[in-house]
């Protein structure tokens, strides 16, 4: 008998499900971070490293997950992260995730490189009652007319913004990658973009986006930008100031630059630079109901989760991302209430010990 | 042959020894803590963290454990911390317990949801000479007037103080309950409140006490009340001037919200901020005579022991508990002569290393 | 095939040689601290976790051990520190220590609680040229006339100093001692002392010294008296106004106060109080060469090494207590070497990262 | 089946791959460092500790990794840092090693304790196009005459430079090559120096260099003169006033003095002392791409590697140590592209957390 779903009752426990049945491709794909994963690992450790100081004897009778966030009323800060080639997770890949998703009121973001089409992903969730934010994830391209065209097909669609991401000119050293060999499986590819299109190691020195190419980017896109993998405060406000429609604090799930940052240690800086200026989301080792209630203290409006989430795809299809949305919400309100605060924006830096 | 309580020398001793009596079901409730338990072992870090800076040749001629709190004198500082359902631990349950600690002069906080009638343990214990205190640990009830007659129950039974816990509006992630689908076996209950009296998740938002509830409770009090759970400052100063009759500093032995400071952290500040306007406790980790001194040292009065007392009750019963608090004296003892204090009211914050 | 002594090439490599020989009772009373050991492992710990920052170039043309203390020249700053019943750890016991100690140039302190007479000892080393320092160490006895009587006999005997314990006025919390039942084996036992006369825990309220004790034996001592077991910079001072003639920071090797501060962390903050009023020593968890050193930097003229070469006496005899100090003051002069330093007299705080 | 080759995808993979080939003895030599080998531990623990703050969308078009160092442009910031008795690690020792930088654009410094002569290293490589720095090491000798003889040979022969190793007067506590009796097989020598010119630990008294002796070196020398093995700022201030043409930054890979500052943490305050004043370099537990371009942001021009590329010689040879060259330089680039630099002179310590 293997690994029982049922057993699942927090995040991390889709991770030894998925490896159950995930073959070591797929494992050392998803799992896997750059170099000796220090900063995959410091991840989680930022946020568990944090002090909750709680409040007692606060009004609680209304206590709800709901925020405001680009305009909009969502059900609670939760987004799924975009990520690559779902279909090797699990057969459903990306259709089952963003279907979870709305179910649960999560977010979902569409990675560039999903293995869906993204008008197909679109016309599932975005009528979805109750469904949260749907956006469209992008590695700008080396080829200016191809992101505009993305850019276009995700406003047609529905998608209600892109996420630019840039902070990966190159990959990063994914030894456990190197170390199975790791090959997508036949009849899994991009396919919202050109074969071809995808970034080549031999010409990433031209293909690398620049402020100047994203400026353009940001003046002719159609729909709000957020840019994902931002971590110095100054890049936050330069990007802010060309218009970016929000942020995302991340270092790549610890993917790319080893040893960098730990998200929660990079948040509260850029929160302090940006004062506010744009909304601020972060990703990176949130696995607990604290963690997120700490990404909101720090100055977090909402935040995304990727591998869990995406192991609990591999682990149970759209019902395993269900559950797993479902045990955060629960474990979030319970970090709300414990602390005395009846909403996410009642969350402050005040909870946490100075 | 099994665990010999003969080997039980210090009270970390008795948790294997309950192990190997209690099942899945009791020792998941028992041992656990919220989320990935890291208050339950930091609030255990938090002590042995501390240094000890000793004074020498200091006159010990007239060392004694004795302090003075709530305006009576007590033989030492130990008191055994409010937990449900000890009949879950041992057939004896609050009986043996309470029995125990009067024997050793340590005071009993019995739990409102116990299984054995107020009454009943009071009797046993009320008029044994040389006991510590005997409170009554409330949970705040939905129904006023539930609160306000066990209350009158408490005062009219001989109950010295009422516990007002007031850090659990709702429960934590208790994942290891969970984990082994905990339920109250059959045959115990939480006696003292009428049967669909407990709080349930469903209608936590409206139980939910507030510095108003618990306001009037004060005023209506027949007894001192002293709040349970209390790790803000402010929320300590507030309870004060509110007219609570003491505090005690506590995370529900990390068993509510994870990751919040352990309260060997807690109690300075507290201390601090209180001045001396109300007598401290505080519990959480407790296992050694050094981390008494310690606690002493930091501000609190007296301190509540918890999970080892349980452990001790499981292993062998009222001679397990009173082998307990006397190990734990007898180590008090040497600590403050090595360290150069003859009493508890000699110990201050000195002794720590700054 | 046991182990082998030739296998020992630093002083840590007689521990599970010594193990081996030593039967549980032994090994207990000798490998053991207070509580849960957790000073008996810092004090190494902080050793270790100092920094060296060393000079290069400096003339080493003339490098060598010797110091001067107490008005003498010695070989090296190395002693033996007091152990009771060393005939425990061997049948030649302290006569095997004392000896190789003289052979080594290494200081021998006798311990109140030897096995041997305190003469037999002396008359066997006294006369040895080159020698080290011969000390005898004392408990101060709730009959004062026993111990000037003590004190009459050691002078009487060709003890140069008088090390007086102050840190102990109750046993600690030995638990590894009470789990195997310590005893001592027949045929062993306090020589020097009458019977009866050890300190017993009932009276320890009445037996513990005090300043005003300690201060009329330093008045009517025939040997200058060196206090062994403060660690604050007050009682510091205080002993060296009251006439002692040099400090020993100790805390007792871990053995009585768990949790107290590492040796290696309270000797700067002694040695910035006294400003060299008197000569300090220092012991627990030197086991380098590199330890030497930094005790030296921190302010100590010289250092008293203790269960390692019990545990070289354990394993063998007067030869692995030679050994031991053989290797021990080979590392000195290499780390001296290393860090441009020609002398003790020439190591100083410079030496270590601020 | 042994362990194979191809699975070296970073640095750190050849140590295992070595360990299979070579001896006890070999190994106890190369893999082993000083003492409790904590310096050895921290080199690494040191680079792995410190956190990047990357930039984004920099200009990537023209990025490279050509450094100018002593007047000249080399191809990359590598060299293999001086290791003795290389031939110990495989038949070709030397050659093969000084090859294989040379074909990788490394920097090579060959030992004064080379198994194969100056003349015939230098000869195999210094014509080679598009290599990097040719240096040799020295041991200052007692005999001075001998010292400027062999400076003589190197510049003859075609070495750019002399790295005059000064944290070295007397070996380390080598306890892993006491422990298995280390000796140099037959056939293997110092072939460069004569017969019983190697120090000897009865007079490195005498032999031990001093301020005085390497400054009359720098003023006669053939060649630049780097000191290598100077942790302390006045140190290295003093070397540059006295001619040193450059500074290496080492503890003698942990081999010497153990528990001493690790190079990661000496090389921002060397730098901060120089300001410039001549070019620093580094080794010391180096193993990936980010650990070389934290020494670049912490002040070095260029960095040395010891004992991985030694391991990488063991494994494979020539082929080895250019695939662990090759490795170290594909991670650099990605590095300095995911930090957003373009080049080694991008670099500033503005991208460490501060």
């Amino acid at each position: 008998m293997g690994p029982n779903l049922n057993t699942a009752i927090n995040l991390a426990d889709f991770e030894p499900l998925a490896r159950a049945r995930l073959d070591d491709n797929a494992w050392a794909y998803f799992s896997g971070g750059a170099g000796d994963e220090i900063t995959l690992r410091e991840n989680r450790l930022a946020w568990d490293g944090l002090r909750l100081l709680p409040r007692v004897l606060r009004p609680l009778q209304s206590a709800e997950l709901g925020i405001e966030m680009l305009g909009r009323r969502w059900p609670h800060p939760l987004l799924m992260a975009p990520m690559a080639y779902q279909a090797l997770a699990h057969p459903d890949g990306e259709r089952a995730a963003a279907l979870a998703c709305a179910a649960q009121g999560a977010g979902y973001v569409l990675s560039t490189q999903a293995g869906t089409r993204l008008e197909d992903v679109a016309v599932l969730v975005r009528d979805e009652p109750g469904r949260g934010p749907l956006w469209f994830q992008l590695y700008p391209q080396a080829d200016a007319g191809l992101t505009r065209e993305l850019m276009q097909r995700a406003a047609a669609a529905g998608y209600e913004a892109i996420v630019l991401t840039v902070d990966a000119p190159v990959s990063g050293a994914r030894d456990r990658e190197r170390r199975v060999g790791f090959r997508l499986p036949a009849g899994v590819s991009a396919v919202n973009i050109p074969a071809g299109a995808s970034p080549v190691d031999k010409d990433w020195r031209a293909a690398a986006p620049t402020w100047a190419s994203v400026e353009s980017m940001l003046d002719h896109a159609p729909l709000p930008v957020l840019l994902k993998g931002v971590l110095h405060p100054d890049d936050a406000c330069q990007a802010a100031a060309l218009g970016a429609a929000g942020l995302i604090v991340s270092n790549h799930g610890g993917r790319t630059l080893d040893t960098c940052l730990a998200t929660a240690h990079a948040l509260p800086r850029v929160a302090d630079a940006l004062q506010g200026a744009v909304p601020l989301l972060v990703d990176g080792g949130i696995r607990r109901g604290t963690d997120v209630l700490k990404a909101l203290a720090l100055g977090a409006t909402a935040v995304l989760v990727g591998r869990p989430l995406l192991m609990a795809l591999a682990a149970n299809g759209a019902s395993g991302v269900a559950l797993g949305l479902r045990l955060l919400q629960d474990e979030l309100l319970m970090a709300l209430a414990l602390t005395g605060c009846d909403s996410p924006a009642a969350v402050s830096r005040k909870l946490l010990q100075g």
